[in-house]
């Protein structure tokens, strides 16, 4: 039997990209079936405050595994992110990003000759994202940052399971304690704590001002890192921009009952409907999520088809050579299915 | 008539690169006299809380200019860092880091042929650098983040005015206003008013993990970033790693009636004392002070012979060329000097 999962296409080129993604699953026999769920800039319109329908939200939470397009929030004051409710409302507590050297993908680095292969953990819901600030006076904003022990230890129990899973031999914890020291302490503290079960793998603390600088000089000196929410949000992005930019970077959102694998680059209304669209970090994305579903075969079978293609120089028209045409999102669907 | 400035060697291998500076400046007839003042690491082992005696306190407060070599702050609870002490102590509400890419300093980006030239001026005092915290629960810490419309407003106007005194054609606010609507949201909101006073410079905002993401595929894109505290301290750092590392980052804090120019980098213990250290850094701070000073033919003369020196491949043993000889700290300061 098929098991069935929740799928969002999202908003401008989500269906496109979403669709191709799909097809690839498709032309590669994996056994899944899909629900299409409500969710996106649209319901918000629509008047539902978190930006799905009850029905939506049913299914997800029936189904525990949603494999969701980029979505656009839109802008006004009291709007939250649906990104950041969806993370929360589900207790997805560990959001892992995967950043590796794409051949075919050039940047300063690949061009230098680095090879980068770095996993960030970042906690998905504590830190200032419980969007919790008052003003004291009309000059004088006060926010609120919490970090809890319990919070802490379970994304980074999950960190260090994932290390172990993939046979690193070091995690390090990204921080900022000294100057956030009880809050970024508790986190280091977890830190240590949890590493101590953990024994064949090496852990290390980094202060995060310290850990950019590395990052941008010496991206090769790390394998994984665990940081909290804010700065894991901004050590994230930097390290998508270390491979290409968020194009090619997959985003899983881990809870214990439901988890979320998304495209977390823009929606690009300039180009939604032409067919055009890169397909690549919902792809890297889905292959997350098939390798966590335990359907490990499609994921490896499907992942080198997808770095053969870009090998190949096969590319859309937002990357890669210059001087060699661009493929439309189908034709690069296309590309890695012959592959 | 000379005028005095405050003079802390600091700690490690400060005394060495900092005789090594007054060495250059003397050379080049810098109109400058010197009250070495106590402070740093020891004298926090003397037992005065902020690492300094009160005569040092009052030299700096009398003379208005600190320049400053490294400092180690000893670990423990309750201390605080002597750099953020000084800060906040005499409202240095302005950070200023100028970051360019240097001949002699390879870094992939300058292999690539980027030039970087990019300010980053950081809030200095507020966020959660007030260090507000505490333990709700023994398992909750809850740290208080804080940002005020003037504490905004004097970094932002000195953000601006040093873009207008450089002839910048755009700076642009580093936030995460779209979660931390409050407090970000008066960043963003007072340097849009503060804006309008400087029409001929562009103003745009940028979500600080974008940012990020495009400082390490793109850095040329952008010329002065102004951000609140502990983004700045990353953002900063990240752009230190862009140039080199510290040991090429100049570093001012400005306020209206203290200013301290420092070597932000570490104090070394392993090469204190050699005489090996790169006082670059060191240096380029002391530039800065200078043109600050108003004693722009100095720091002209100065810049231009340090820029040279490197260009020529004079190197001390932490960068440059493996394949020539590296000279050390006298070495260096001496090529600069002939030059
Ligand atoms: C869209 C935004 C709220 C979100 C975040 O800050 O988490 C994004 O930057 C991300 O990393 O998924
Ligand atoms: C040493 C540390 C407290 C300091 C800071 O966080 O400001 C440092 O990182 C800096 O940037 O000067």
């Amino acid at each position: 039997m098929k098991t069935k999962i929740a799928v969002a296409n999202g908003d401008g080129i989500g269906p496109e990209i979403m669709a191709a993604v799909l097809k690839i699953f498709e032309a590669c026999d994996v056994q899944l079936d899909y629900e299409f769920v409500e969710m996106g800039k649209s319901y918000f319109d629509a008047g539902h405050s978190t930006g799905m329908t009850e029905k939506a939200k049913e299914t997800i939470e029936n189904l525990g595994i949603l494999f969701k397009g980029p979505m656009e929030t839109p802008k006004g004051k009291g709007v939250k992110s649906i990104n950041v409710t969806a993370r929360k409302v589900w207790n997805t507590y560990a959001n892992q990003r995967d950043f590796r050297s794409l051949n075919g993908v050039n940047t300063v680095f690949s061009n230098a000759g680095m090879q980068i292969n770095l996993t960030i953990i970042r906690e998905n819901i504590e830190d200032t994202y419980g969007g919790i600030e008052h003003m004291l006076t009309n000059d004088v904003a006060v926010g609120r940052r919490i970090i809890t022990r319990p919070g802490s230890a379970q994304v980074i129990r999950y960190a260090f399971e994932m290390a172990r899973r993939k046979g690193l031999k070091k995690l390090a914890c990204g921080h900022k304690a000294n100057i956030m020291k009880l809050t970024d302490g508790i986190f280091l503290e977890t830190f240590y704590q949890i590493a101590k079960d953990y024994p064949e793998i090496q852990a290390s603390d980094i202060i995060v001002d310290d850990l950019c600088m590395k990052l941008v000089a010496h991206p090769e000196m790390f394998q994984a890192i665990v940081l909290t929410n804010l700065q894991g949000d901004i050590v994230s992005d930097l390290c998508a921009g270390l491979v290409g930019g968020l194009g090619f970077a997959p985003s899983a959102n881990i809870g214990d009952n439901i988890s979320i694998f998304e495209a977390v680059h823009g929606t690009a209304p300039d180009i939604a409907g032409k067919g055009i669209a890169n397909p690549t970090a919902l792809l890297l994305s889905g292959i997350s999520m098939l390798r966590y579903m335990g359907l490990t075969n499609n994921a490896a079978s499907i992942e080198n088809a997808l770095l053969y293609t870009l090998e190949q120089g096969v590319h859309t028209g937002d990357f890669g050579n210059r001087n060699t045409p661009s493929v439309n999102t189908e034709g690069f669907a296309n590309a890695i299915i012959a592959n």
